[in-house]
């Protein structure tokens, strides 16, 4: 078996990509993209979820993650709220987050996420 | 004790996460905003120093950066300035630098590091 | 010999970092800078191929990459373009793609890359 392990690998990305015990999610945005950026991102953190169980992790076990949202002013306090409501009470990731034009307008929130696999 | 440890951790994030000989340390901004790009890296550099030595390394073990400034015609030499003098000769982390808006107006300069555990 | 290997380390950045079976590369722009991003896509990822060889792995070892284009309307789709040629079937990494202003306006794309080494 080889020492890297990918998940729905497609011409342009996996999806996961596991190596040397660690997680690499590529970076997820919502399935549906009429919600604000509080919708979008429980959206998304309800495919990471998925993800890292596909993995064989959860998210207690989540490293670092990199946050863009679309617009500070209208999407950062809406992002924040969910995350927290997710984030396993004393397990929360290192985080990064900043403001970038995502790959299309209606895309508010996209997470990459880096998790630990279980011991 | 746990395969992951992590430091100053709150609802939102860990400052820093260690897993596997590996140190992820969130993205840090200057505690002072009222300074230059200059000054908000050295200040961010004095946090991110603090920090390597809380998880047991330094600064001549960092892997890699990832640098975010407000306004590159502003900040990008400033803050050029104040890394080069801190990184230790030789021992350069891998980096990538882009402009994004961050959390703040007054932001200008947001750092993300990973760095090795001391083996 | 160190546990950390550096790869055309100046006072700013090393290009490559290597430590624990991962290869850290610093972010990467086209040294000719009058193509569209297609074909400042393809030099890049033709240098990208040279310091995967050095650090001595190659592009089927990619674990994850993270793409900035300047332009998401104009830049995208030919960056994508000559991102999937050079893929390797079957064997793509994670990838999250956002638009951010680069060191200088002529850049069109940048890309940053993590890759395991031969085991």
């Amino acid at each position: 078996m080889s020492d890297i392990q990918r998940l729905e690998t497609g011409p342009r990305l996996s999806r996961v990509v596991i190596h040397n015990g660690t997680v690499y999610v590529a970076g997820l945005t919502a399935t549906a993209r009429n919600g604000d950026a509080g919708v979008q991102t429980a959206n998304i953190l309800q495919q990471l979820d998925s993800y890292l169980e596909m993995a064989g992790t959860d998210r207690e076990r989540l490293l670092t993650v990199q946050i863009w949202v679309a617009d500070m002013a209208r999407d950062f306090a809406l992002m924040n709220a969910a995350w927290e409501e997710w984030v396993p009470k004393g397990k929360a990731p290192a985080r990064a987050t900043c403001e970038a034009a995502l790959a299309s307008p209606d895309i508010r929130v996209e997470i990459i996420a880096t998790a630990a696999l279980k011991p």
